[in-house]
Protein backbone atom coordinates (compact mmCIF):
# COMPACT_ATOMS: atom_id res chain seq x y z
CA UNK A 1 0.00 0.00 0.00
CA UNK A 2 2.92 2.70 -0.59
CA UNK A 3 0.54 4.91 -2.38
CA UNK A 4 -0.81 5.91 1.19
CA UNK A 5 2.06 7.41 3.09
CA UNK A 6 3.09 5.24 6.25
CA UNK A 7 0.26 7.02 9.33
CA UNK A 8 -2.60 6.29 6.52
CA UNK A 9 -1.40 2.67 5.64
CA UNK A 10 -0.99 1.70 9.68
CA UNK A 11 -4.60 3.39 10.62
CA UNK A 12 -6.07 1.71 7.77
CA UNK A 13 -4.29 -1.99 9.06
CA UNK A 14 -4.94 -1.37 12.35
CA UNK A 15 -9.04 -0.27 11.53
CA UNK A 16 -8.86 -3.73 9.55
CA UNK A 17 -8.33 -5.55 12.59
CA UNK A 18 -11.40 -4.89 14.40
CA UNK A 19 -14.61 -7.44 13.87
CA UNK A 20 -17.11 -6.90 10.63
CA UNK A 21 -14.99 -4.15 9.55
CA UNK A 22 -12.64 -5.30 6.27
CA UNK A 23 -10.46 -3.98 4.15
CA UNK A 24 -13.00 -1.38 2.14
CA UNK A 25 -14.20 -0.41 5.51
CA UNK A 26 -11.25 0.15 7.26
CA UNK A 27 -10.53 2.28 4.58
CA UNK A 28 -13.41 4.39 3.84
CA UNK A 29 -13.30 4.48 8.23
CA UNK A 30 -9.58 6.14 7.77
CA UNK A 31 -10.72 8.85 5.92
CA UNK A 32 -13.75 9.54 7.54
CA UNK A 33 -11.30 9.81 10.46
CA UNK A 34 -8.66 12.04 9.22
CA UNK A 35 -11.48 14.42 7.66
CA UNK A 36 -12.62 14.88 11.64
CA UNK A 37 -11.72 17.88 13.02
CA UNK A 38 -8.52 16.92 15.29
CA UNK A 39 -10.31 17.31 18.72
CA UNK A 40 -12.95 14.83 18.08
CA UNK A 41 -10.72 12.09 16.69
CA UNK A 42 -8.25 12.72 20.36
CA UNK A 43 -11.58 11.92 21.66
CA UNK A 44 -12.41 9.06 20.60
CA UNK A 45 -9.05 7.48 20.30
CA UNK A 46 -8.29 8.31 24.35
CA UNK A 47 -12.01 6.77 24.96
CA UNK A 48 -11.11 3.47 23.40
CA UNK A 49 -7.19 3.54 25.12
CA UNK A 50 -8.48 4.99 29.02
CA UNK A 51 -11.81 2.49 28.47
CA UNK A 52 -8.87 -0.56 27.62
CA UNK A 53 -7.19 0.56 30.58
CA UNK A 54 -9.33 1.00 33.55
CA UNK A 55 -11.63 -1.42 32.79
CA UNK A 56 -11.76 -4.77 35.20
CA UNK A 57 -14.27 -7.26 36.44
CA UNK A 58 -16.86 -6.25 39.00
CA UNK A 59 -16.08 -7.83 42.45
CA UNK A 60 -19.50 -8.68 42.77
CA UNK A 61 -21.05 -9.87 39.40
CA UNK A 62 -18.10 -9.57 37.21
CA UNK A 63 -19.30 -7.61 34.94
CA UNK A 64 -16.98 -5.04 32.98
CA UNK A 65 -16.90 -1.82 34.64
CA UNK A 66 -14.31 0.85 35.37
CA UNK A 67 -14.82 1.11 38.86
CA UNK A 68 -14.71 -1.44 41.78
CA UNK A 69 -18.29 -2.63 42.33
CA UNK A 70 -20.42 -1.84 39.24
CA UNK A 71 -23.11 0.54 38.77
CA UNK A 72 -26.10 -2.27 39.39
CA UNK A 73 -24.40 -4.50 42.42
CA UNK A 74 -24.04 -0.77 44.08
CA UNK A 75 -27.87 -0.24 43.80
CA UNK A 76 -29.25 -0.60 47.29
CA UNK A 77 -32.74 -0.60 45.72
CA UNK A 78 -32.55 -3.78 43.19
CA UNK A 79 -33.15 -7.11 44.85
CA UNK A 80 -29.44 -8.66 45.53
CA UNK A 81 -31.21 -12.48 46.61
CA UNK A 82 -32.07 -12.84 43.09
CA UNK A 83 -28.93 -13.32 40.73
CA UNK A 84 -29.35 -13.44 36.77
CA UNK A 85 -26.81 -15.56 35.07
CA UNK A 86 -25.36 -14.04 31.80
CA UNK A 87 -22.60 -15.28 29.32
CA UNK A 88 -21.33 -11.47 28.85
CA UNK A 89 -21.72 -8.09 29.57
CA UNK A 90 -23.73 -7.81 26.30
CA UNK A 91 -26.30 -10.24 27.63
CA UNK A 92 -26.32 -8.04 31.02
CA UNK A 93 -27.50 -4.88 28.56
CA UNK A 94 -30.04 -6.55 26.88
CA UNK A 95 -31.76 -7.61 30.08
CA UNK A 96 -31.21 -3.60 31.50
CA UNK A 97 -33.05 -2.14 28.50
CA UNK A 98 -36.63 -4.08 29.38
CA UNK A 99 -35.80 -2.14 32.66
CA UNK A 100 -38.25 -4.94 34.45
CA UNK A 101 -35.83 -6.73 35.66
CA UNK A 102 -34.54 -5.68 39.57
CA UNK A 103 -32.15 -8.12 40.82
CA UNK A 104 -29.14 -8.56 40.27
CA UNK A 105 -26.48 -10.40 37.58
CA UNK A 106 -23.45 -12.73 37.38
CA UNK A 107 -21.72 -13.03 34.27
CA UNK A 108 -19.57 -16.20 33.12
CA UNK A 109 -17.61 -14.56 30.34
CA UNK A 110 -18.69 -17.49 28.35
CA UNK A 111 -20.31 -20.51 27.75
CA UNK A 112 -19.38 -24.58 28.55
CA UNK A 113 -18.07 -25.84 24.59
CA UNK A 114 -16.76 -29.08 24.55
CA UNK A 115 -16.51 -28.27 20.73
CA UNK A 116 -14.28 -25.47 21.72
CA UNK A 117 -12.81 -26.94 24.31
CA UNK A 118 -14.20 -24.75 26.93
CA UNK A 119 -15.01 -26.50 30.24
CA UNK A 120 -17.02 -25.68 33.09
CA UNK A 121 -13.19 -24.25 34.73
CA UNK A 122 -12.91 -21.97 32.42
CA UNK A 123 -15.71 -20.00 32.87
CA UNK A 124 -16.72 -17.87 36.35
CA UNK A 125 -18.84 -20.56 38.09
CA UNK A 126 -16.50 -20.94 41.28
CA UNK A 127 -17.39 -17.05 41.87
CA UNK A 128 -21.12 -18.02 41.33
CA UNK A 129 -21.04 -20.62 43.75
CA UNK A 130 -19.09 -19.00 46.24
CA UNK A 131 -22.03 -16.17 45.91
CA UNK A 132 -24.76 -18.84 46.59
CA UNK A 133 -23.26 -18.95 50.45
CA UNK A 134 -24.91 -15.49 50.52
CA UNK A 135 -28.65 -14.29 50.89
CA UNK A 136 -29.57 -15.90 47.45
CA UNK A 137 -33.49 -16.65 46.98
CA UNK A 138 -33.62 -17.54 43.17
CA UNK A 139 -30.57 -18.02 40.25
CA UNK A 140 -32.26 -17.36 37.35
CA UNK A 141 -29.68 -18.88 34.15
CA UNK A 142 -30.04 -15.99 31.41
CA UNK A 143 -27.38 -17.97 28.49
CA UNK A 144 -28.12 -17.90 25.25
CA UNK A 145 -30.35 -20.77 23.99
CA UNK A 146 -27.71 -21.85 21.90
CA UNK A 147 -26.11 -25.46 22.38
CA UNK A 148 -23.57 -24.14 24.56
CA UNK A 149 -26.26 -21.71 26.47
CA UNK A 150 -28.34 -25.06 27.35
CA UNK A 151 -25.16 -27.14 28.60
CA UNK A 152 -24.39 -24.17 30.43
CA UNK A 153 -27.50 -24.09 31.78
CA UNK A 154 -28.60 -27.60 32.96
CA UNK A 155 -24.71 -28.14 34.19
CA UNK A 156 -25.16 -24.83 36.58
CA UNK A 157 -29.18 -26.13 37.40
CA UNK A 158 -27.33 -29.27 38.73
CA UNK A 159 -24.80 -27.49 40.93
CA UNK A 160 -27.10 -25.18 42.26
CA UNK A 161 -29.96 -27.61 43.27
CA UNK A 162 -28.36 -29.39 46.00
CA UNK A 163 -28.21 -25.82 47.64
CA UNK A 164 -32.05 -26.04 47.92
CA UNK A 165 -31.47 -22.32 46.00
CA UNK A 166 -34.47 -21.68 43.72
CA UNK A 167 -33.20 -22.31 39.63
CA UNK A 168 -34.87 -21.18 37.09
CA UNK A 169 -34.56 -20.85 32.84
CA UNK A 170 -35.61 -17.89 31.13
CA UNK A 171 -38.21 -19.58 28.97
CA UNK A 172 -38.10 -20.41 25.47
CA UNK A 173 -39.91 -17.52 23.82
CA UNK A 174 -36.09 -16.48 22.82
CA UNK A 175 -36.04 -18.45 19.26
CA UNK A 176 -33.41 -21.39 19.11
CA UNK A 177 -30.37 -20.46 18.13
CA UNK A 178 -30.64 -16.83 18.69
CA UNK A 179 -28.35 -14.84 20.25
CA UNK A 180 -29.64 -12.37 23.37
CA UNK A 181 -28.34 -9.25 22.41
CA UNK A 182 -30.20 -9.33 19.13
CA UNK A 183 -33.67 -10.04 20.33
CA UNK A 184 -36.38 -7.52 20.77
CA UNK A 185 -37.38 -6.46 24.54
CA UNK A 186 -40.69 -7.97 24.18
CA UNK A 187 -39.42 -11.42 23.45
CA UNK A 188 -37.10 -10.85 26.62
CA UNK A 189 -39.63 -10.09 28.50
CA UNK A 190 -41.73 -12.47 27.67
CA UNK A 191 -38.82 -15.02 28.39
CA UNK A 192 -38.37 -14.02 31.52
CA UNK A 193 -42.41 -13.95 32.83
CA UNK A 194 -42.45 -17.85 31.46
CA UNK A 195 -39.57 -18.99 33.02
CA UNK A 196 -39.68 -22.27 34.61
CA UNK A 197 -38.33 -23.89 37.87
CA UNK A 198 -35.63 -26.68 36.88
CA UNK B 1 -27.18 3.74 29.41
CA UNK B 2 -26.35 3.26 32.74
CA UNK B 3 -26.30 -0.12 33.07
CA UNK B 4 -22.49 0.43 31.68
CA UNK B 5 -20.41 2.38 33.28
CA UNK B 6 -19.41 5.52 32.44
CA UNK B 7 -16.15 4.82 30.37
CA UNK B 8 -17.87 2.10 28.72
CA UNK B 9 -20.99 4.01 27.47
CA UNK B 10 -18.83 7.07 26.13
CA UNK B 11 -16.82 4.64 24.18
CA UNK B 12 -19.97 3.38 22.67
CA UNK B 13 -21.50 6.59 21.80
CA UNK B 14 -17.98 7.43 20.03
CA UNK B 15 -18.29 4.64 18.06
CA UNK B 16 -21.43 4.82 17.26
CA UNK B 17 -20.52 8.43 15.44
CA UNK B 18 -18.77 6.65 12.90
CA UNK B 19 -19.60 6.05 9.25
CA UNK B 20 -21.96 3.12 8.74
CA UNK B 21 -21.59 2.08 12.71
CA UNK B 22 -25.06 2.01 14.26
CA UNK B 23 -25.92 1.49 18.03
CA UNK B 24 -25.58 -2.16 17.69
CA UNK B 25 -22.06 -2.22 16.35
CA UNK B 26 -21.03 0.35 18.46
CA UNK B 27 -21.53 -1.70 21.17
CA UNK B 28 -20.24 -4.84 19.89
CA UNK B 29 -17.07 -3.34 18.70
CA UNK B 30 -16.64 -1.66 22.18
CA UNK B 31 -16.72 -4.97 23.85
CA UNK B 32 -14.49 -6.44 21.51
CA UNK B 33 -11.96 -3.57 22.16
CA UNK B 34 -12.90 -3.60 25.99
CA UNK B 35 -11.41 -7.32 25.31
CA UNK B 36 -8.53 -6.89 23.16
CA UNK B 37 -4.54 -6.30 25.15
CA UNK B 38 -4.42 -3.40 25.99
CA UNK B 39 -1.17 -3.08 23.85
CA UNK B 40 -3.00 -3.56 20.73
CA UNK B 41 -6.09 -0.93 22.03
CA UNK B 42 -3.30 1.85 22.42
CA UNK B 43 -1.71 1.24 19.05
CA UNK B 44 -5.21 1.45 17.57
CA UNK B 45 -5.64 4.64 19.14
CA UNK B 46 -2.88 5.98 19.07
CA UNK B 47 -2.94 5.29 15.05
CA UNK B 48 -5.77 7.42 14.79
CA UNK B 49 -4.69 10.03 17.05
CA UNK B 50 -1.21 10.37 15.10
CA UNK B 51 -2.27 9.70 11.63
CA UNK B 52 -5.22 12.74 12.09
CA UNK B 53 -2.81 14.93 13.69
CA UNK B 54 0.23 14.99 10.91
CA UNK B 55 -2.32 14.83 7.86
CA UNK B 56 -2.55 17.30 5.53
CA UNK B 57 -2.51 18.08 2.05
CA UNK B 58 0.01 17.11 -0.33
CA UNK B 59 1.91 20.56 -1.36
CA UNK B 60 1.83 19.10 -5.00
CA UNK B 61 -1.39 17.33 -5.83
CA UNK B 62 -2.97 17.69 -2.75
CA UNK B 63 -3.93 14.31 -1.67
CA UNK B 64 -3.81 13.78 2.07
CA UNK B 65 -0.17 12.86 3.58
CA UNK B 66 2.16 12.83 6.72
CA UNK B 67 4.63 14.24 4.40
CA UNK B 68 5.55 17.62 3.16
CA UNK B 69 5.22 15.90 -0.71
CA UNK B 70 3.55 12.40 -0.95
CA UNK B 71 5.25 9.15 -2.14
CA UNK B 72 3.72 9.29 -5.43
CA UNK B 73 4.64 12.91 -6.22
CA UNK B 74 8.29 12.76 -4.67
CA UNK B 75 8.48 9.59 -7.59
CA UNK B 76 11.34 11.12 -9.96
CA UNK B 77 10.20 7.64 -12.50
CA UNK B 78 6.56 8.60 -12.62
CA UNK B 79 5.50 11.08 -15.56
CA UNK B 80 4.66 14.32 -13.87
CA UNK B 81 3.82 15.59 -17.49
CA UNK B 82 0.45 13.67 -17.12
CA UNK B 83 -2.32 14.65 -14.11
CA UNK B 84 -5.30 12.17 -13.39
CA UNK B 85 -7.77 14.56 -11.17
CA UNK B 86 -9.70 12.60 -8.39
CA UNK B 87 -12.37 13.58 -6.18
CA UNK B 88 -10.51 12.35 -3.39
CA UNK B 89 -7.73 10.38 -1.87
CA UNK B 90 -9.79 6.72 -1.85
CA UNK B 91 -10.28 7.08 -6.05
CA UNK B 92 -6.49 7.81 -6.27
CA UNK B 93 -5.90 4.30 -4.58
CA UNK B 94 -8.35 3.00 -6.67
CA UNK B 95 -6.38 3.96 -9.70
CA UNK B 96 -2.91 3.43 -7.93
CA UNK B 97 -4.04 -0.35 -7.23
CA UNK B 98 -4.11 -0.81 -10.72
CA UNK B 99 -0.81 -0.56 -11.08
CA UNK B 100 -0.83 0.48 -14.50
CA UNK B 101 -1.32 4.47 -14.39
CA UNK B 102 2.16 6.14 -13.86
CA UNK B 103 1.55 10.04 -14.18
CA UNK B 104 0.65 11.63 -11.07
CA UNK B 105 -2.64 12.97 -9.51
CA UNK B 106 -4.63 15.77 -8.40
CA UNK B 107 -7.26 15.41 -5.84
CA UNK B 108 -10.26 17.68 -5.55
CA UNK B 109 -11.70 17.41 -2.38
CA UNK B 110 -15.34 16.90 -3.91
CA UNK B 111 -16.99 17.53 -7.02
CA UNK B 112 -19.50 20.48 -8.18
CA UNK B 113 -22.88 20.00 -6.83
CA UNK B 114 -25.46 22.68 -7.38
CA UNK B 115 -27.74 20.73 -5.05
CA UNK B 116 -25.73 20.41 -1.92
CA UNK B 117 -24.66 24.20 -2.87
CA UNK B 118 -20.86 23.02 -3.90
CA UNK B 119 -19.62 25.36 -6.69
CA UNK B 120 -16.54 25.34 -8.47
CA UNK B 121 -14.76 27.97 -5.85
CA UNK B 122 -15.45 24.99 -3.26
CA UNK B 123 -13.00 22.58 -4.59
CA UNK B 124 -9.51 22.35 -5.35
CA UNK B 125 -9.43 23.99 -8.67
CA UNK B 126 -7.55 27.03 -8.22
CA UNK B 127 -4.21 24.58 -7.75
CA UNK B 128 -4.94 22.89 -10.78
CA UNK B 129 -5.18 25.74 -12.57
CA UNK B 130 -2.01 26.56 -11.21
CA UNK B 131 -0.21 23.08 -12.08
CA UNK B 132 -1.39 23.76 -15.69
CA UNK B 133 1.54 26.95 -15.64
CA UNK B 134 4.04 23.36 -15.35
CA UNK B 135 5.10 21.29 -17.61
CA UNK B 136 1.89 19.37 -18.41
CA UNK B 137 0.69 17.15 -21.29
CA UNK B 138 -2.36 15.68 -20.70
CA UNK B 139 -5.32 15.90 -18.25
CA UNK B 140 -7.16 12.56 -17.40
CA UNK B 141 -10.86 13.39 -15.94
CA UNK B 142 -11.32 10.57 -13.35
CA UNK B 143 -14.12 12.22 -11.19
CA UNK B 144 -17.00 9.95 -10.42
CA UNK B 145 -19.52 9.08 -13.38
CA UNK B 146 -22.29 10.65 -11.05
CA UNK B 147 -24.55 14.11 -12.08
CA UNK B 148 -21.90 15.80 -9.82
CA UNK B 149 -18.96 14.52 -11.05
CA UNK B 150 -19.94 14.66 -14.35
CA UNK B 151 -20.36 18.07 -13.95
CA UNK B 152 -17.17 18.78 -12.72
CA UNK B 153 -15.69 16.81 -15.89
CA UNK B 154 -17.61 19.28 -18.21
CA UNK B 155 -16.55 22.32 -16.07
CA UNK B 156 -12.77 21.27 -16.07
CA UNK B 157 -12.76 20.54 -19.40
CA UNK B 158 -14.15 24.22 -20.79
CA UNK B 159 -11.43 25.63 -17.84
CA UNK B 160 -8.62 23.32 -19.27
CA UNK B 161 -8.90 23.62 -23.39
CA UNK B 162 -8.36 27.26 -23.70
CA UNK B 163 -4.40 26.16 -22.48
CA UNK B 164 -4.17 24.13 -25.35
CA UNK B 165 -3.28 20.70 -23.11
CA UNK B 166 -4.80 17.71 -23.87
CA UNK B 167 -7.87 16.67 -21.60
CA UNK B 168 -9.40 13.52 -21.51
CA UNK B 169 -12.27 11.71 -19.48
CA UNK B 170 -11.93 7.81 -18.11
CA UNK B 171 -14.35 5.88 -20.39
CA UNK B 172 -17.80 5.37 -19.29
CA UNK B 173 -19.65 1.90 -20.09
CA UNK B 174 -20.38 -1.66 -18.91
CA UNK B 175 -18.18 -2.77 -16.54
CA UNK B 176 -15.95 -5.74 -17.18
CA UNK B 177 -17.70 -8.92 -15.87
CA UNK B 178 -20.79 -6.77 -15.43
CA UNK B 179 -23.98 -8.78 -16.43
CA UNK B 180 -25.85 -6.53 -19.08
CA UNK B 181 -29.57 -7.37 -17.47
CA UNK B 182 -28.34 -6.01 -14.27
CA UNK B 183 -27.07 -2.52 -15.55
CA UNK B 184 -28.60 0.35 -15.95
CA UNK B 185 -30.20 2.12 -18.85
CA UNK B 186 -27.91 5.29 -18.84
CA UNK B 187 -24.92 3.21 -18.61
CA UNK B 188 -25.80 0.78 -21.51
CA UNK B 189 -26.85 3.80 -23.65
CA UNK B 190 -23.34 5.67 -22.78
CA UNK B 191 -22.12 1.83 -22.99
CA UNK B 192 -23.75 1.95 -26.61
CA UNK B 193 -22.14 5.60 -27.70
CA UNK B 194 -18.83 4.78 -26.78
CA UNK B 195 -18.35 1.67 -28.59
CA UNK B 196 -15.40 0.82 -30.31
CA UNK B 197 -14.42 -0.61 -33.57
CA UNK B 198 -13.08 -3.73 -33.83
Amino acid sequence: MDYYSSQISRLIEQLSGLPGIGAKSAQRLAFHILNMPEENVEKLGNAMIEARRNIHYCKECLTLTDEEICPICRNEQRDHSVIMVVENSRDLAAYEKTGKFDGVYHVLHGAISPMLGIGPGDIRLKELIHRLEGNVSEVIIATNSSLEGETTAMYISKLVKPTGIKVTRIASGVPVGGDLEYIDEVTLLRALEGRVEL
